[in-house]
Formats: structure tokens, sequence, C-alpha cells
């Protein structure tokens, strides 16, 4: 390896919403992999919302990231060297590793990914953490029946636009919330949502009800915000709410505050539950038996939002912020060799 | 029937907190009991917070009440005259009447009260429906496991008692959360609660953090609002939320708002469900069954805050909203004869 490893640091915490300053572009060296290790080079790189939350110095279901570390992140990339039995010079391989063009990774800690299957970039997004995040979310939590109106928010991101799809498939009526004409054309004309509500238009609410004329059964939220509160007002007896992300309110500077929902959830009986894709590492297996075949036979179609060069990582990752991306958001670093 | 029938009825809606004002009091006919009807002295009324919802001319799960019309109230009284196969003269009833000496129900809308169980009052309280919500809460929406922490707001009233005892027969610590120092001895000293936190007194967070080291495990949430946002931040993994009861936002006049609590759940992964006990109806004999043998055998204790005469009704349930009554309260009517 004569190369240089380009590696993004986080250079200080975020005080509200992240920006450059909090990123630093530096130059080491390629590290070598040690026993039972595998030297990985980048080709694609994930950015997702739950990343601001790892840059906060607080509590969380994942440790914060240290300030002067470099950033972490869902990686496909390529096997350079091998000390480890099960990987070979060649093999493409998903793991969580860095912003960087170069990582070293316990051979263990790394999955195999089929470039003959689908796009190695589709572990990030439809056959990866998102995928897997909307088909438990909306399955296990959501527990959708034929002929629910299933309501999704974030409905033309990376795990939004699974659910709906999904939903579909499980006989249900979908509506999807999200920003723009471009996503709602989207949804509607190409992935079969029934509506598509765009949000930075109109009254939300009145369109909610208008487009959920039995109410809502499933609502799969990944914004929070105002956004939450209209649908709320349109749960029905015994509905289901799967939090999944709160995007419209990771940069908040102070706790945000909204109105107080508990005592719609007497009067509805409704249940609301946090969906964390982790818990269901035992069954990854499933869902992605499930997720390929879908995306094979065309049952769930996906979007990519790729940004050329590691070094544009935290322009993509900010972007998230202002719903640029339609579909998953990536970053392309290398190709294959 | 020589005698008048005293009877409450709504005089107007109440805007925010109802006074004296909203109630009024009139002499009527002592009504006569059609075909399949039955005519009902009451003995004692019920007052409870669910019923500030009821004076609203808004949807829930119950039908507003009319102005002008009685008021309603769940009531134990004598049969004085019966065109009901089921029921003769004598006989102890309980149902859904009136605020009033007398009244007639359908024969089919009541169930019978065993005098020699225990005291009929009862009958609205620990083996009524404040038991029942309790008992199905607890057991069936929180899911306590021997060992988790479970917390309890409106810990000393008709739910919040039965709750906490029945939580710590499962096999859990429990800590109640009650408004005065009397509640809090009552529930440390004589139902066994492991510990009780005063909300009217120094720091709930502090005091709920010291109370539970381990986390909270289960929250059964009489209350809302503040103590509510307390144990919100204290919930563990895989947490349950019953939510039961907002005593404390049902005379707000505005939308209350509060923090938004929905990222948490993500975090935690836990559950918020909103209870109502008729959703059990087809399993009230299974509760009447447990909650009448523990009662028996003092594994479930109870008090009854008892308000003398029909006419101090409205004072009664006024007073719920200060937390005067320990346990249950209700009204006592009349004796039986």
């Amino acid at each position: 390896m004569g190369d240089t490893n380009r590696t993004w640091l986080l250079a200080e915490r975020p005080d509200g919403r992240p920006d450059e300053g909090c990123f630093e572009f530096v130059e080491r060296d390629v590290p070598e992999p040690g026993r039972d290790e595998v030297l990985v080079r980048t080709l694609y790189m994930s950015v997702d919302p739950y990343m601001r939350g790892r840059m906060r110095d607080a509590e969380s279901y994942a440790e914060p990231w240290e300030v002067g570390d470099p950033m972490q992140a869902g990686v496909v990339g390529e096997v350079v060297e091998s000390n480890h039995p099960r990987w070979t010079e060649g093999d493409v391989v998903n793991g969580e590793l860095q912003w960087a063009d170069y990582a070293v990774a316990g051979g263990h800690e790394l999955t195999p990914v089929d470039p003959d299957v689908a796009p190695v970039s589709t572990a990030l997004g439809v056959l990866g953490m998102p995928g897997m995040t909307a088909y438990f979310g909306l399955l296990d939590v959501g527990e959708p029946k034929p002929g629910d109106t299933v309501v999704v928010s974030g409905a033309a991101g990376a795990v939004g636009s699974v659910v709906g799809q999904v939903a579909k498939e499980a006989g249900c009526r979908v509506v999807g919330v999200a920003g723009a004409e471009e996503k709602i054309d989207w949804l509607t004309d190409e992935l079969g949502f029934d509506a598509g509500i765009n949000y930075q238009e109109g009254d939300v609410h009145a369109e909610l009800r208008a487009a959920c004329p039995d109410g809502v059964d499933v609502y799969f939220d990944n914004v929070g915000g105002p956004v939450t509160d209209a649908v709320f007002r349109e749960l029905n007896v015994r509905s289901r709410v799967v939090v999944c992300g709160q995007i419209a309110l990771y940069n908040a500077t102070d706790v945000p505050t909204g109105p107080r929902k508990l005592a719609q959830l007497i009067q509805k009986r409704a249940k609301v539950e946090g969906v964390l894709v982790s818990d269901y590492a035992d069954r990854y297996g499933e869902a992605a038996e499930r997720l390929g075949r879908w995306v094979a036979d065309g049952t769930v179609q996906y979007r990519e939002t790729v940004t050329e060069g590691l070094e544009n990582a935290p322009d993509a990752f900010l972007g998230l912020f202002d719903g640029v991306n339609i579909g998953k958001q990536v970053v392309h670093v290398a190709d294959r060799e």
C-alpha cells in the first residue's frame, strides 16, 4: 500500500445543526491488519440520521463518538489483505468501519456481500440495515393486517420507501408523507403508494384526513414533530405507532416540546413502540432472504442518492437534514479493482 | 314510592376546572320500571376522573353527556321493584345508573353484588372497574416480570393502590408516586410498597432515581404531566408504559404541551399503550375471582373515602382533582332497607 488513507475525524460536537466545522479531513497511513484482521478498502459508505446521535455526548443505544476519533459508518468494501481464514483478497464485505479510504476490521465483524445479487451499494440500503429496519419495524412492531391504513413519514427515504412497499405487499392502503413533489411522484407513480402528502405545502392534517378516510391503523414514524402530531390525531382504536426515527428533532438545542399525546392513547388504546434493528440480529437472515427476493422480482423497488467522493461525505450527511436524498443516501468512494 | 327522586343534572360544560355551576340538583318523580326493567335505589355512587371527559363535548371512547341530562355514574343499589325475571326486591346490583336516588335500568344491564363477600361499596372500587382496570392494565399491558421495578403514579388512588399490590404479588419492586405524606405512609407502611415519592415536595426526578437504582421496567400512569416526564427519563430498555389516566391534564383549557418523548422510545425500545377496562369485558370473571380472593386473604387491601349524601356528590367529584381521596372515592346515598 503506497497509498495514503484519507479519514474524516469528529472535530467538534455540534450544537444544534452540524456544519462543516464538525468534521476534519486528514491523511493517515494505511493501517496494517493484525492477527485475524482484514484490511478493507471502502467502495461505498453510508450516511444515516442516527449518526447525529453519536456526535452527541449523551447516553443512547450506542456509545458516543469521541472528538478527534474517526467517524464511523456502515461501509461496503473490498478485502485488500486478509489475516482471517474466512476472507480472501477481492471479497466484497459489509461492516461498521470508518469514513475513510481504508479500515481494518476483525474478520468476524464483517459479513459477505454477493455482487451478483444486486449492486453492492444495496448492502447499505434496501438489503442492509435500512431495509431490515423497515421489515422488522413494520411487520413485528406495526403488525399490519390486510385492509389496514398505513401512514409512513420520511416515506421517500431509505427506510420509509421500503416500509410502504412491504405494507402494500401486506395488503394495506399506504399513505406516504415526504417533503418534495418529486418524492411524492416517485412514491405514487412508481412504488405503488395509494397517496402521498407533501408536508412542505398545504395543511398536512387536512390532507391526511382526506387520504385516510378510515383513519390510521399503523403509523411508521421516521421524522417526529408536527407531521407526527397530525398523524396522531387520526389514529384508530388499537392502532400501532412504530417509532423509528425523529430526524425533525435531532438538531434541536433545547428539549423539543409539543402536544402531550398520552391521553389520546387511552381513548384509542393505541400502542407506541420504538424499534432498533439490532434487536433483531438473530433474524437478519429471514429479512435478507425476503428483501432479496422482493428486490429481485421487482416487488420492492429502490433508489439511491449517490454522492461522489469521500471528500464530500460531510455534505452527504448534512443533506439528510434538508431531505436532499431520495431513497438511500450513500457516498461512492472507489470502484472494485 | 311516595319519595321524590333527587337528581344531579349537567347544567353546563366546564371550561377548565369544573365548579359547582356545572351541576344542578333537581327533584323529580321516582321513575316507573317498564317491561324487563328494574327500579334501583342508590346505595353508593362512584365518582371517577373519567367523568371529566364525558362533561366535554368531544369524541372519546364514550359519548359525551348532554347538557340538561342526569349525570351518570357507576352505582351499587338495591332492587325496589323488578319487571325482570333475574331480579327480585332486595337484590343488590351494580350498574351504570345516575347521580340520583333512584334509576330504572334494563334487567340485563345490571350485575349482582353479593353483600356477604365484602362491603357492597367495593363493587365500585377494588372489586369493580378500578380494580379490574388495575388488574388488566398491569398484567396484560404492563407485563411485569419478577424482579422488575414498577412505578405507579396516582398510587394511592382506587386504581393505583391495586396496581402496586398486584405488582408486589407478581414479585416486583414497587414505587408509588402520590401527593401527600399520609398517602405515602399508607402505601409503604400498610400496602407493602417498597418506596413512595411525594410529588408535592422535593425533586421528583432525583427521588425517583434514588428509589429505582435499576431503572423503571413498568410505569403505570394515572396522572400524566411532569410526574410522567420524570419517570420517562428513567425507563429501561424494553420497558412498558401503561397509560390509564392523565388526571393532571383533564382540566387544561389549551392543548397541554410537554417534552416530546418519542426519541426516547427508540433508544429504549419502550412500549407505551393505553388501557381501557371495557376492552376486557369477556375476562371480567377472571379478574373478579382473583381480586375477590386477594381481598379476602388480605393480599390486596383497600381504603375508601366516603362522602355522605347525594347532595355532596359534586364536592366528591371535584375533590378528585385535588387528590382529596385516599383509595376509592364514593358517595354514600342510602342504606339497605
